[in-house]
C-alpha cells in the first residue's frame, strides 16, 4: 500500500540557525536528507554552516567523506551497501522525526557509521535508513557524514599552530554535529536534553572516543556501543605527526616550509602520496594517522586511561556479535557433520589442546551446533568484557551488556557476523533479506529495536518483550543474549572467550586483505 | 513480515555455459545478482565469458561502467539513485525469476538503462530492481551493465582494423548480452525464445538502435521505448573518429603510430583528456563519439533511414511522459494562482502568442491546471509522434502509443518528469516515496505493471484493468493517458505539440548544466 508523500510549498518547513530547510513527510515521518551541520577548511575545525536566505530542500543525502582506495562490492547478501557520491565538504546529516512541534521533545538517537575511522558513511548500508526506528519508536533518528581517514585523522600539529588539532578533525566534526542537534533539534520534534549516541564497530569507538572528549560533554547523554571495541585500534601513546607527515610532503616533492600546499593537493594526489608511504612507517609502530589522536582534546582509551567524570555519568548499552570477522564462506551442510567431523575441523584451525575449548563451549551455548564454535568471536568479546567491568565499576550510571547470536538462514545456518545485528536494531529486516526467517526474524526485530528505544528513552533497555535485564555490576556480566529465544546469562563465556583468545588466530592475522575480490565458494 | 530467504550449499543453483552461479531466493523469486555475460578489451568487441570452475556466488551487483564527470547527487527525491563501484570491465547482469525450471518459459523482460549512452547502470535507480515485477508478473527480469561513452562509443576505425566497430563496442555489449540470455535464459526459467526489450530515455534509444542492429535479430522480439526519442541524438550521417581520436592523442601526447597506447591509458586520464577536447569539436559539428555511430552494424534511426524488414517485424510499445525535462521546481501554489496570472506565467515563458496554444491545451487536457502548460513537453512527445507515425505504416507488426500523465503529491502537484513512470512499470511505488498518493498510486501502478506485462507476453498491453487500447494505424494514433483516470484517446494532442514547438525553447537551451549544485528553491 502507498505511503503518503508530502511536500508542498508551506509543509514541512524547518527554521534552523542557518535557515530554513524544506524536507518531506512519509506516511506521518517527517524527514530531512543532507542538512550541513558544519563547514571546514581542510585539516582545520569545523565551523558553523553558512547562513542562507529562503528555503533549501533537504531531498538528497549529501557528500560522503572520500575514501583511500576505490571500492569494490562484494559480499552484498550479507551487508548491502549503498555507494554515493564523494568530497570533503561531506559535514551533513539526515533527521527523521514523527513531529516537528518544538515542544514534542522526542529523544534523539544519533548513529555514527563504521568502517573504522577511515571509511563509511551515514548511509553506506541500506539498513542505516531511519525511517523505520522512528516511526517504530517515535524517537527523532539523525545520521550524519563527517571527515575520515587522512582527512579527519592527520596530525599536523609538529608543522604549525593552525594544525594544533588535525589530528581529530574527524571526530572534532561529530562534535560540531552533535552541537548543531543541541541547537537545531528542538525543530524537528526533538529533545536537545535527552540524546543517545549509538554506533558499530568504528562507529562503536566513536561512541567511546566522544565519551572521553570534554567539548562533547553535555551534547549527549547516553551511549550504545556495537562491536565497537577492539584492543590497538586507538592508540593511547603520546604521539604526533612528524614521521608520516614528512614522508607524505617528500612523496609529494614539497619542501617542509610550505606545509601548507598540503591544504590543496588534489585529494586523489595525496590518498595516492599516503597510501605509498604509510605501510612502512607502520611496520615501525610510528602514528600514521587514520585513527583518533590522544591529547588534551581527546583523552584517550578509557579502559587504559580511566574513565573522565562525566564519563563515569554516561549510561552505556554494550555488545557484540556471535561470529563478528566470520564473514568467509560457511560451514556448509554443518548439520549433516558428525561431532568427529567437527573435531577435526576445530583441531586443524586452533592452536593447541581444544578438549578445554570444546567443554566450554558446550556449556556456553549448549543449544548452539559445534561447528560454530569455527567462527566464534573473542577479538571484540574480549576486550568488550574488559570494557564492560571497567564500566562497571562506577556506579554513577548503568551499564547493560548484550551478545547477538542470531543464525541467519544463509549456507545452512551462519553464525551473526560484524553488522548483522544493524537491521535488526534499525528495525530494518524488511530491507536486508538475508534477515528473512519467518516466525523469527520479525520478533527479535520487535525486541531490539525496542530495547534500544528504551535505553534511549530512559537510559534502561528493559522491555516486557524481553526476559528482566539488570545492568553489570562488579563481578557480575548480566548478558542479554539475542537469539531465537533471548535471555540473560551471567559471565556465560568469559572462560571460553579467555581459552579461545590462547587458541585462535589474533585479529591482525585475520584481517588480511582479500586475494580474490571475486566470491568464489567450492561447495563440498 | 519478514520475507523467507532461501540461499543453501544446494540451492538456487543454475548451470550456465560459463559456469554454475548460486543465488538466493526471497519469497519465492530466485535472484541472481552480478553475472557475467562477456568479458571485453577496451574498443574491442565482447567476447563470451571465461569458464570458470566451481560454484561462483551471484550476490553482489557488478561494476558499472565508469562515467566521464564525477557524480552529484541531487534532486533524490523525484529520482533516488543507487551509485557503485565503477571500472570498465562492467559486463554484468541481473536477473530476478519464480522458477529455475527449463521447462517454465516464462517470458523475459530485459531493462536497457537510460543515461544516454553515456551514463547509468541496471541498478543506477532504486526503482530498477527486477523482484516486484517479476513476482507480480511472473516474468523473467533482466538487468544489465554495458560499455558507456568513450570507452562504448569512439571510433577508432580510421585507425586500424582491429577498431572496426569500437564506435558501437557499447551497443556490442548489449548484443553480447542478449546472446547470453538466448543460450542461458531456459535455466533460469525463461523463454528464450520470448524476449522483450525495454528501456527508457538513453534506454529506449537503446531499443531502437538495437532493432536496426543485424546481428542481435532474433535475439529479441518485442520492444518497449520510453522517452526514448528525441531528434538529433544520434546522428545517422557518415562519420569517423578521425578528428576526435587525433584530438586525443595530442592532448595525452602519444604518436598517431602509437593508437594502442589507449588501450592503456587509465581511464581517468583518457576521460579528462576528453572532456577537454571534445566541446570544441563538438560545436564543429564533428562526431565525438559517445553515441552509436551508423554504420554496416547499426543500421540508423529508423524513422529517417527506415526500417529494416527485421524491425518491421517486432511489435513495439512507446510513449512518454508530461512533461519530462521539467525537473526544475515547479509552479508552487498552481491551485491557488487565477487563470490570468497563469496566462502572465505562459506570456513570459514562450515565444509569440499563446492564445491559440491555451485553448488547444485545455481541449487536449482539459482535466489539468492550466499552469501546467508551463511545462509540458514537445522534446521527446514531437519525435515519438514521428515515430509511431512511420512504424505504423508497416502493419506486419503492432505499434502501441501511450502517454504518462500522472500528477505527482510534490510543489502542490507537480506533473510527471522524465523518468517518473519507472517506478510504476517495475512496481516498486514503494520504493520511491514521492509515488506516495493514497487510494490513486497504487492502482495506476498495477495498471501500468499488468500493460507492461501482457506487451512482454503476448506482444498486447490489453489488460481488464484498462479501456480497451487500440493499435496504432497510419492516422490514428490510439494514445493511452496513464493517469488517475485512463483513458484512449486519438490525435488527442499533435496540434498542442506542434504550437508547442513553435513557442517553447528547444532542448538545447533547457538542456544546460545547472549553475549551482545545491536545491536552493525560493518559495512565494
Amino acid at each position: 500500500m502507498a505511503k503518503q508523500f508530502i511536500c508542498t510549498s508551506t509543509e514541512p518547513i524547518v527554521k534552523t540557525k542557518a535557515g530554513k530547510y524544506r524536507g518531506f513527510i512519509v506516511d506521518g515521518t517527517y524527514t530531512f536528507h543532507g542538512i550541513k551541520y558544519a563547514d571546514a577548511e581542510r585539516f582545520q575545525m569545523p565551523k558553523a554552516p553558512k547562513k542562507f536566505e529562503g528555503v533549501k530542500d533537504a531531498h538528497s543525502y549529501g557528500f560522503v567523506c572520500p575514501m583511500l582506495s576505490p571500492e569494490t562490492a562484494t559480499g552484498e547478501i550479507m551487508v548491502p551497501h549503498r555507494y554515493w557520491p564523494k568530497d570533503e565538504n561531506c559535514q551533513y546529516l539526515n533527521i527523521w522525526s514523527q513531529s516537528i512541534d518544538k515542544k514534542a521533545k522526542k529523544p534523539v538517537m544519533v548513529w555514527l557509521h563504521g568502517g573504522g575511522f577511515a571509511a563509511g558513511s551515514s548511509i553506506e548500508q541500506i539498513c542505516y535508513d531511519g525511517e523505520n526506528l522512528s516511526r517504530f519508536g517515535d524517537v527523532v533518528v539523525v545520521t550524519l557524514n563527517h571527515r575520515l581517514n587522512i582527512l579527519g585523522y592527520l596530525d599536523l600539529s609538529p608543522f604549525g599552530k593552525k594544525y594544533k588539532n588535525s589530528g581529530n578533525a574527524g571526530n572534532a566534526d561529530l562534535v560540531a554535529a552533535l552541537k548543531w542537534i543541541h541547537d537545531n533539534i528542538a525543530g524537528f520534534g526533538g529533545d536537545p536534553d535527552n540524546v543517545t549516541i549509538f554506533g558499530q564497530s568504528g562507529g562503536g569507538m566513536k561512541v567511546w572516543t566522544l565519551m572521553q572528549t570534554p567539548a562533547a560533554d553535555g551534547l549527549f547523554h547516553k551511549g550504545i556501543i556495537q562491536s565497537g571495541v577492539i584492543d590497538g585500534f586507538v592508540s593511547n601513546e603520546k604521539q604526533d605527526g612528524t614521521i608520516i607527515v614528512k614522508a607524505l610532503l617528500k612523496e609529494l616533492d614539497i619542501p617542509e616550509d610550505e606545509v601548507e600546499k598540503l591544504e590543496t593537493v588534489p585529494y586523489e594526489k595525496l590518498a595516492a602520496a599516503y597510501n605509498k608511504v604509510s605501510p612502512e612507517i607502520a611496520k615501525t609502530g610510528a602514528y600514521i594517522g587514520g585513527n583518533p589522536l590522544a591529547n588534551d582534546w581527546y583523552l584517550g582509551d578509557p579502559v587504559t586511561c580511566g574513565f573522565t567524570d562525566h564519563a563515569k555519568t554516561i549510561p552505556v548499552m554494550i555488545g557484540s556479535v556471535f561470529g563478528e570477522f566470520a564473514f568467509g564462506p560457511g560451514v556448509h551442510h554443518k548439520y549433516d557433520l558428525s561431532e568427529d567431523e567437527i573435531l577435526e575441523m576445530l583441531k586443524k584451525k586452533y592452536k593447541g589442546s581444544i578438549v578445554k575449548f570444546v567443554k566450554l563451549f558446550k556449556k556456553s551455548y549448549p543449544e548452539k551446533n559445534l561447528s560454530d564454535a569455527l567462527v566464534i568471536d573473542s577479538i571484540f568479546r574480549a576486550p568488550t568484557i574488559n570494557f564492560i567491568k571497567a564500566k562497571a565499576e562506577h556506579p554513577e550510571s548503568a551499564t547493560y551488556s548484550y551478545l547477538f547470536a542470531f543464525e541467519f538462514p544463509f549456507d545452512d545456518g551462519k553464525p551473526a557476523w560484524h553488522c548483522s545485528e544493524l537491521p535488526f536494531v534499525f528495525h530494518n529486516t524488511d530491507k536486508v533479506v538475508i534477515c528473512g526467517k519467518p516466525g523469527a526474524s520479525d520478533e527479535l526485530e520487535e525486541k531490539m529495536a525496542m530495547a534500544w528505544v528504551n535505553f534511549a528513552k530512559y537510559g534502561n533497555p528493559n522491555t516486557e518483550l524481553l526476559p528482566e535485564w539488570a545492568a553489570c555490576v562488579p563481578g557480575d556480566e548480566a548478558t542479554m543474549i539475542f537469539d531465537e529465544k533471548c535471555e540473560v546469562k551471567h559471565n556465560f563465556d568469559h572462560a571460553l572467550i579467555k581459552r579461545h583468545l590462547e587458541i585462535a588466530p589474533s585479529f591482525w592475522e585475520m584481517f588480511r586483505p582479500k586475494e580474490d575480490d571475486e566470491e568464489v565458494v567450492i561447495l563440498h
